[in-house]
C-alpha cells in the first residue's frame, strides 16, 4: 500500500502541514488507498529520505517522492484515471492560486500560525522550529504573531476567495479539483492549532469549507485538532 | 453589425475602458464582426442607454445591452460557438481573477492611472472625471497618484501572474480564455495612458503581453496610446 509520512504534532494525531493534506487530498480523490506515518520535525533518523529531509515523502514499493509538487506530478503520470485539474486553463489556475497563496494569503497566516504551531510541537522539536521560523521571519514567533492587524489581513484575503465560491460550489466548478485542495490543505493547516471562530470568513468560503470537509466520508472533519 | 459604444478620451482613437476592451475581446475570440462608436464621459445625450448612462453598452439589431458581464453573458448565450471558457473550474477561475484585480491589483493602478485619464480626457468631461473619480478616491487625483510606493506595489501585483505564465502560454492554458481577457483589459487600460517602460514587469508576464498584442492580427497593439 501506499505511506504517505506525514508531519505530526506531540499530539501524533494532529497532522498540521499543508503540503502533506495537499497529497492526502490527491490521493483521497483518485481513490487510492494509503497509510500515513506520523514523523516529528526531529525524527530524522526515521525520515525516509535522507537527502531531503522534508515532509511529505510519498512510499510506493520501491518509489519513493518528496516534494509535494513532485509527488502531485508523479500520481497523476502513474494513475491517470480520476485526472485533479480537466484543462490546461485549469492547471493555469491552480498555479494562479498558489501564487495568490504565497504573495497574499500566507504572509498574513505564516505569523499568526507559527507561534501555535510551536507551541504544539513534540518537545524534542521545539529548538529546531523556533531557530529554523525565525530565521524566515526575521522576528522571534511571538512578536512576528502580534503585529497588529494580521487576523484582518488574514479575513480580508479569503474574502478574495467569496467571489468564485458565491457562484460555484468549488473553485473547480462543480467537483473540486486541485485548487480545492491546494487552497483548503491551508485552511486544514490553520485548522489544526485554531477553533471554529478564529477567523471570521465570508459565508460562501464557510459553505465551501463545510462541503471539503464533508468530501471523503468526511476525512478531513475526523482530523484531529489541538483541543 | 453589432455596435459597441466605447469611452474615448479628447482623442477619439485612444479607447481606455477595460470593460470596453473586456468586449472587444469577447467579440474578437468569437470572430463577431463589430464597429465600436466612441463616446466622451460627458456625451450623455449620444449616450444609448439613457438609464445606465455607463459604457460599454452593446446593440445588435433591436437588442441593446449595458455592463460588461450582461454583455459577456449574452454574448455567450447568442453565440456559442467558440466559448470564452470550457469548464466550470474555468469559470470560476475568472472570477477567482475577478476577485484579485479588485482586491490587489486595481487599488495601485486606480490612483496611478485616474490622473492619467483625467489629463488625456475630453474637456467636456475633466470636471465630471475629477469629481466622480475624487469621491472614489477620497483624495485629490494629485494626492491619491503621489501616495509613495504604489508603482512598486503594482509591480508587485503583476509578479502574481508570472507563476502561472511562466509554465503556460495563457491564463486559459494554451490558447486565450476569458481569464486572460478579464486580465489583459487591465493592462490595455494602463497601456493607453502610459509608455512601454511605466511598469517593470516580470518576464513571463511581459512575453504574455506580447502575445496577447499579437492576438486576432494585432488588434490590441494597434490600439493608440497617449504619445
Amino acid at each position: 500500500m501506499i505511506k504517505l509520512y506525514d508531519l505530526a504534532l506531540a499530539d501524533e494525531d494532529i497532522r498540521p502541514s499543508p503540503y502533506c493534506w495537499k497529497v492526502k487530498f490527491a490521493l483521497l480523490h483518485k481513490g487510492l488507498e494509503f497509510e500515513t506515518v506520523p514523523l516529528h520535525f526531529a525524527e530524522k533518523d526515521n525520515y525516509p529520505d535522507q537527502e531531503h529531509g522534508l515532509l511529505p515523502v510519498l512510499e510506493d514499493r520501491d518509489e519513493m517522492i518528496a516534494d509535494s509538487g513532485k509527488i502531485i506530478a508523479w500520481l497523476e503520470n502513474t494513475f491517470p484515471e480520476k485526472p485533479l485539474t480537466s484543462t490546461p486553463g485549469e492547471r493555469a489556475a491552480v498555479e494562479f492560486y498558489n501564487a495568490w497563496l504565497g504573495a497574499v494569503l500566507l504572509p498574513t497566516l505564516v505569523p499568526l500560525l507559527f507561534v501555535r504551531i510551536h507551541a504544539a510541537a513534540h518537545e524534542d522539536d521545539k529548538n529546531h522550529y523556533r531557530t529554523t521560523r525565525e530565521k524566515k521571519l526575521g522576528a522571534t514567533l511571538e512578536e512576528a504573531a502580534s503585529k497588529p492587524g494580521l487576523k484582518a489581513e488574514a479575513e480580508a484575503a479569503f474574502k478574495t476567495l467569496a467571489m468564485p465560491l458565491a457562484g460555484f460550489r468549488f473553485l473547480g466548478g462543480d467537483t473540486p479539483n486541485l485548487s480545492d485542495y491546494t487552497v483548503f490543505s491551508f485552511v486544514m493547516w490553520m485548522r489544526s492549532v485554531t477553533g471554529d471562530d478564529y477567523l471570521e470568513l465570508p459565508q460562501p468560503v464557510v459553505a465551501w469549507v463545510e462541503r471539503m470537509l464533508d468530501l471523503f466520508d468526511g476525512y478531513a472533519r475526523k482530523a484531529k485538532r489541538i483541543s
